[in-house]
């Protein structure tokens, strides 16, 4: 069952702006870019940025990125048109109760966590227009972080999931919506279950099973002296994404359990179907299983443009 | 316990040949490579080529990679004071029977297979001169294959197991890692169980994971609707290495299926205790263990120099 939509973004310039002001908290590389390019785009006339580091608002300001900043956030987001939560995903949850009680009912807030279902449960319950609230997770990123690694093109072709409920007001989706196809995204609507089961497996899996296999050279380079010296680059180049934040990861795991165990648990009975192969010395099943697996990747490749 | 002795390569141009004639037998991407580095380095005065593709020999040829081509073995195996086994792994011990009815005793043979054990007891049961056969395995590759891929400089600054046995001939080994120093191998000695436990885990356990990363994803695919193009590129990168061939993989499952299965049991039993620490909800275990891998992975990166 697929239950999503997909709308394909023009990274046009607009007649006259989306949303008269945008408070974005937390200017990182989520934040930062998405303002840039809102603003290249014109699609927002007045950006105030907010988050706990000032060092990295200021370096904002400098670049350009928003046009004020605010460490008094009764000043920055009662009068904010759209708020944009841009924080890591672990601290959009605990800010919800301070958004709560700054914005006003007809503010639009949105955020970019890579969990959903326990930020729309949260952002619904708690803020006073629920349907105002618009859960977002733009699929785009790179290596570094803060402000000054933003630029405008980051959502080119990248796709953004919107998490729209029952609840959703269509006018605060439609808005949201426009936004992110306006900087370049292909926007893509699921309910939050979809979106974090999706993620589960082709996101966070894939982060487990980095840092597992990390762990368990680690465990046997401990007794048989270094082994990893002799991996001529691919085991380092595969474990890659195991270097990312350990409060990041421990916060998704804990945020997206449900999924991820059922990720896990589905990667763990595969891996167990593999094992009797080999005890077995099935040559053939062996055989099949990978040019399965190879075709199979092929076709996701295809499919992914 | 590290029994390995390490050997660093220099490559200069040799003073005089080490042998007179070199057979590769199997003129790929290592097969040829080598062929080109020790043609470069002045290291053998003749290179005979030899292999089933006739094409693919012929473009050696062209390419001068090798000074002659033969597809009658009986005439390039004789006379080489060395022959290099460089076919896929998993037809190098299906050769064996043909060179030992073909080699002189005085000539040595080595290969450059990713497994060893299989492959050194098997030389040393049928070669009519056990002690002159030297296990080998340059750690170092590209995506491309065949002789029009192959490069002098493959092995400069890559590592060279060889997994000398009691019964190998010091003269023969010292020679065989004389070649591989002077093509600008670091050359690692090993015995064969360690070669291939080591290979195990840092680099058949990463290629089973990543099948079995897109052999689950692929299931869930079925059902849900096409999972995989929400996955940011993160997912298709990681599981690169599942693009190669399903054969080799077969093969290197069964020969090497011991040390395999200890690595798969040993990356299930971490795997478990991940899933005790999600199910727990134990948000310190789970920062502890992805700060350790992070720790681990930049500490194997220090050392991989």
């Amino acid at each position: 069952m697929n239950r999503s939509k997909t709308d394909r973004g023009s990274p046009e310039r607009a007649a006259e702006p989306l949303f008269e002001s945008m408070a974005v908290v937390g200017v990182g590389l989520i934040g930062g870019s998405l303002a840039r390019a809102a603003r290249e785009r014109g699609l927002v006339s007045r950006i105030i940025g907010l988050g706990r580091g000032e060092k990295n608002l200021r370096r904002a300001l400098e670049l350009g990125v928003i046009d004020v900043m605010e460490t008094d956030w009764s000043k920055g987001i009662p009068d904010a048109e759209l708020v944009v939560l841009a924080t890591p995903v672990e601290s959009i949850v605990q800010l919800l109760p301070r958004i709560a009680s700054l914005c006003g009912d007809e503010s639009i807030v949105t955020d970019v966590g890579s969990v959903k279902g326990s930020i729309v449960h949260e952002a619904e319950r708690i803020l006073p227009a629920p349907g105002r609230f618009v859960g977002g997770h733009p699929i785009a990123g790179t290596e570094n972080s803060g402000a000054e690694a933003s630029f405008a093109s980051l959502f080119t072709d990248r796709k953004t999931i919107l998490t729209p409920t029952d609840r959703t007001d269509p006018e605060a989706l439609e808005r949201v919506r426009h936004l992110w196809k306006a900087v370049g995204s292909t926007v893509v609507l699921m309910d939050t279950d979809q979106h974090d089961r999706v993620m589960g497996f082709v996101s966070h899996l894939p982060h487990i099973v980095a840092y597992t296999l990390v762990h368990t050279v680690y465990s046997v380079d401990q007794r048989e002296g270094n082994l990893a010296r002799f991996s001529a680059g691919g085991f380092l180049d595969f474990t890659r994404i195991a270097s990312s934040h350990p409060e990041m990861w421990r916060d998704i795991c804990l945020m997206n359990r449900d999924a991820l165990m059922e990720a896990v648990e589905s990667f763990s009975l595969t891996l167990e179907r593999f094992k009797v192969l080999i005890s077995e010395k099935d040559g053939q099943g062996l055989a099949d299983h990978f040019a399965q697996c190879r075709r199979v990747r092929a076709d996701l490749l295809k499919t992914d443009k």
